[in-house]
């Protein structure tokens, strides 16, 4: 097993031509505005009362809690957000707002180390209902967030206040008489744990995560126990129509062998098993987390990368069940499946958990967030005709246009993360090999195999295929280890001018030279546009087509078709060239391609005999990330076939 | 404006081949077990609780209520389909039965008139919710009820209840001050005053009935005014979620030309307008109440006649949103598009209207419940996949077998009603017209014209498209009046061998001759199988075809095609032959027709740019409601085409 690990944030500056319109958005836009929001100063949202109930809680402020159980988090995630930030950047200011708001959360924790402050405010018993009480959850957050910021500052104080909440946690849960036999609700803990434990190196706290994991699900269960279950009054009334396999809960967790349940509480769930499988060194847990994840990526999840195939639950389904209009496809979900690949990838280095990365960061998660990075989506539907989901409450969870913000705040922060983040999923290493995962421009430095490698990435990808990765001068014999995306038949490799033809393992290339005078590497893909097709099995793409290019889904626009995108063919066996699409960035490429249109039939009646006529068309598509940047209006991944 | 009314039940005798297999049902079945259910003497089906609430309220029982609030109009129905037996059939225990449980009713009403078990024995006020309450909804279903006991057996007991229980409710609301100014949150009693307005010759009722109606929707409405919305605190939890137009109260009634929210609170309110207009002779209301039929049927209707595109509000939704999958589709609300459709059609001897009629009676109300009488649907999706049905919580409300029984009861009896008066849809007249709408074989005699008519109808229809009618010898001079369906072009007449040509006049043909030495009829119309397509406005069958026969819509089952129906294709330019289905009854007719079948892509692969193979395949198709009378499986009406 393998144990590779990210690149410090600080050493990888990103500066690519398509990520340039999202990853600054971290800083001038979202912290921001995000910090105005949860201290209740943005005019006409609704208020927030993150940072007023911390108040109350600590005795600021006389007053009572408001908003979710789980409010907290929003402060955790702006938190961890702003740490990533720090790292890579200086900020005076955003860092004295982290340690103000770091101070306040010092003050509100209680003496014996708890820190939630709807349990803190209201009185109600702690640990009564760890279905739905999300005190797990939210001091994952905390503790992620406080990690994050040690990380990026040196600073220990809120790493001590998170020590002192883990402690309190593990003082009350675990296996020995006495102690409350219980897990998560939500799971996000068990993976905070064991950042925790690698960071301040505490043994303890891994084995509390360990804990947490394989207790999960034995029968019956802490939830049927307590007392929410037992008697029906429910924090969210939905709950009550919710089995246990909504929280992965429903047999003992070494016989989940397929995702299911809540597709956010899935995704860290098995970030937080996967991680405990490299820090053990378990295989069977790792071969456990594989199966998982195959389910996943070959019955389970969009084209888009996006996991969720219905909005009641947000949830996982059944194999192959992958509804375009009603789905959730909830941006959080897609975070989880790109952390959880993430963690597959950093055990094996198989380029094939790289793919599922790269899909998920380059279609949902974007798809998340506007262009303005002021507005979002939670829900990422594959296909939108306004007027019916608007109309429709089938499709209520749907909306039209990103939202400014939403009261469960989840999704915003979380893109933010990701995206100030972003190159722990560019790059990884061992002690003497660097792997390449993602091909955004940057320069990035880090010490290997005895001394430091530094790389410069030239791409405009996919929107071009071609890869130059200048390797610095250096004596350190490191690998460089460069992946073959599997979106990508071809993968011509050169050095230096010569062809290189090392042998592929697993999807990367490895190229295991001497570094002393540097060298020029030139890598070229096939970003060509493709059109692809599901698996029989999919009855909602069943004679469907969707078109990519490199990572990159594309998707059909009212924008650029008018209406009634379902009456739309493509002709798969016709080329498809490069074009512009008004209103979309320089540099993204939209894609032009023929088939039919059903332009008419009986327009007077409902139902006839009257058999449709179709007639040529010409169909232009744009990426699926960038949809609905030009206005409301129906959308499209999959259209049908001549 | 005409006026026409329906035979009286016991001049119809029906013996039709096809409808054999459900009309007798209702006594051999249906009625039986109903009043076991009633009665909580079923075995494992869970309490009703009906009867056990009018002893409590009787005073015969100490105890508390339990169901609905409306749990009444379970006892009210099975009233009015026992009515309507009894009225074709004497059926001594039947009427036994009903007279016990009519002396029951008598003894639960207060003496005031108000006759409501839940609010009598709860004892919570009165009136004091109208919009989840039920109350008037109740009223009207105990009026029908007693209507027809009185039509059927002449006697005046029930009659009477409901007499004082309308008092009641006329003292209680109207537009005079110190009245309350409200109307139902669910439409039902409008219509039904109408009727006991007519069979009483008490003119209040009608007013109370135009009332209602014309209340309606005016704002603020009585439910923003009432507790309920005030506070928030709902009976029924959803309605938190629902707007004015669930219960097409969003905007005064006279401005209300679109069918709006949910589906059977929309038919009811709909016939009772028809009423209304009839009854008043308003033609602006019977106008408005057409542009309203016109929506439905032009842009709101699913093509077997059901109606409600969204499960949550069981509702409309916006024009030509007619998803397939997700709809609700309730049998009660196609028996509600049945009376509207009936009302209109005797206000106008249109036959269109009577095309609806047809469509909603030969598809979604026989979907509605098994060839056993026992397993109903109340949803009538047009495809399913009961794999993903089971699973995906989007189509929780979606059955994939029809069941014994449900918590709600309403469409059960709601079809039984439907089936034991089936006449009243067969034919229509007036003093000197006698119109024969539907095909199915029967004898009928009826007072017209001064003397009495008798014709026997001889038909295997839709099966067979050749119909006799032989009318008897009779001096009486009445018109004939036989309608062409809208499904056949042809409509070949023949009396006594020789060719008719009379003219056809709003889709009918009128034959004013003398009967004096009786006449053989013979009718041929086209049911042979043809494909039928939408309006391309409809996305979810963009590129799709149903086959129809008459007025039967035909479905793809597993259990004849296997799974992945959504991967056939058939071609509507091959012709369509007749064959068999296993399992369905004798003489009807399954088709048999060509097409394609995806066969294989990259069957390992969720996504891949492997092409899917199509193979010719051969497809069965059988009628719509007869589907899941052979087991769980795959069902889908619209078919890709090549």
């Amino acid at each position: 097993m393998k144990h590779l690990r990210g690149l410090p944030l600080r050493n990888v500056k990103i500066d690519d031509r398509f990520w340039n319109h999202y990853v600054p958005l971290v800083e001038t836009t979202i912290l921001p505005f995000m910090w105005e929001l949860i201290n209740d100063r943005v005019p006409g949202a609704e208020k927030s009362w993150c940072i007023h109930n911390f108040k109350v809680a600590a005795g600021e402020l006389i007053g009572t809690h408001h908003g979710m159980v789980f409010q907290d988090t929003d402060l955790a995630k702006w938190l961890e957000a702003a740490a990533y930030s720090l790292a890579k950047h200086p900020d005076p200011e955003l860092e004295k707002r982290a340690d103000y708001a770091i101070d306040l959360i010092g003050k509100a924790q209680c003496d014996d180390g708890y820190l939630v402050t709807y349990y803190i405010i209201t009185g109600e018993e702690r640990w009564s209902d760890l279905m739905e009480g999300h005190e797990l959850y939210t001091a994952g957050h905390m503790i992620e967030a406080a990690v994050a910021y040690y990380e990026a500052t040196g600073k220990r104080k809120f790493l001590d206040i998170v020590c002192r909440f883990a402690d309190c946690i593990d003082r009350q849960f675990g296996s020995a008489p006495g102690k409350m036999h219980g897990y998560p609700g939500h799971p996000e803990i068990e993976l905070a744990l064991i950042r925790l434990a690698k960071v301040t190196g505490e043994e303890r706290y891994l084995r509390l995560a360990e804990y947490f994991i394989r207790e999960r699900g034995k029968q019956p269960t802490i939830f049927d126990l307590q007392e929410a279950r037992k008697s029906g009054k429910y924090i969210f009334p939905e709950f009550k129509d919710f089995d246990l396999d909504y929280m992965q809960a429903d047999r003992p967790l070494s016989e989940q062998r397929e995702a299911e349940g809540h597709a956010v509480r899935a995704g860290y769930l098995y970030s937080g098993m996967a991680d405990l499988a490299a820090e053990t060194e378990d295989e069977a847990l790792f071969e456990q987390c594989d199966a998982i994840f195959r389910d996943i990526v070959d019955k389970k999840m969009y084209i888009t990368g996006s996991i969720g195939s219905a909005a009641y639950g947000e949830r996982f389904t059944s194999a192959y069940d992958l509804p375009n209009d009603t789905n959730y496809s909830e941006s959080c979900a897609t975070v989880s499946l790109a952390m959880f690949a993430n963690r597959m990838f950093r055990m094996t280095a198989e380029a094939g958990y790289a793919d599922t990365v790269e899909k998920a960061l380059y279609n949902t998660l974007l798809s998340g967030i506007a262009l303005d990075g002021r507005h979002f989506f939670y829900v990422n539907p594959l296909e939108v005709n306004p007027v019916t989901a608007e109309k429709n409450p089938t499709m209520r969870h749907v909306k039209t246009e990103r939202q400014l913000w939403f009261g469960v705040a989840c999704c915003p922060p979380n893109i933010a993360r990701t995206l100030a983040s972003l190159s722990n999923y560019m790059y990884a290493q061992d002690d003497d090999t660097l792997y390449v995962n993602l091909f955004i421009q940057n320069e990035a430095e880090t010490s290997i195999a005895g001394g430091t490698a530094h790389i410069r990435l030239d791409a405009c990808y996919p929107s071009d295929g071609h890869i130059g990765i200048e390797v610095g001068e250096t004596d350190a014999p490191f690998v460089l280890a460069v992946r073959h995306p599997g979106t990508s038949g071809k993968f011509d490799l050169k050095i230096d001018g010569e062809v290189f033809d090392g042998e592929e393992k697993n999807g990367y290339v490895y190229i295991s030279r001497s570094w002393k005078h540097g060298a020029k590497i030139e890598i070229d893909l096939d970003t060509d546009f493709r059109f692809v097709y599901s698996n029989p099995l999919v009855d909602s793409c069943a004679g469907k087509t969707a078109l990519m290019k490199g990572p990159w889904v594309y998707c059909l626009e009212e924008a650029d078709n008018g209406k009634r995108l379902a009456s739309l063919y493509a002709d798969p066996d016709l080329p498809v060239t490069e074009t512009k699409a008004d209103g979309l960035p320089d540099g993204v490429p939209a894609a032009a391609f023929s088939g039919m249109k059903i332009v008419s039939g009986n327009d007077a009646a409902l139902y006839s005999e009257v058999k449709p006529k179709k007639e040529k068309a010409e169909l232009k598509a744009v990426p699926y990330c960038l949809w609905n940047n030009r206005g409301r209006g129906e959308m499209a991944v999959w259209i049908k076939t001549v």
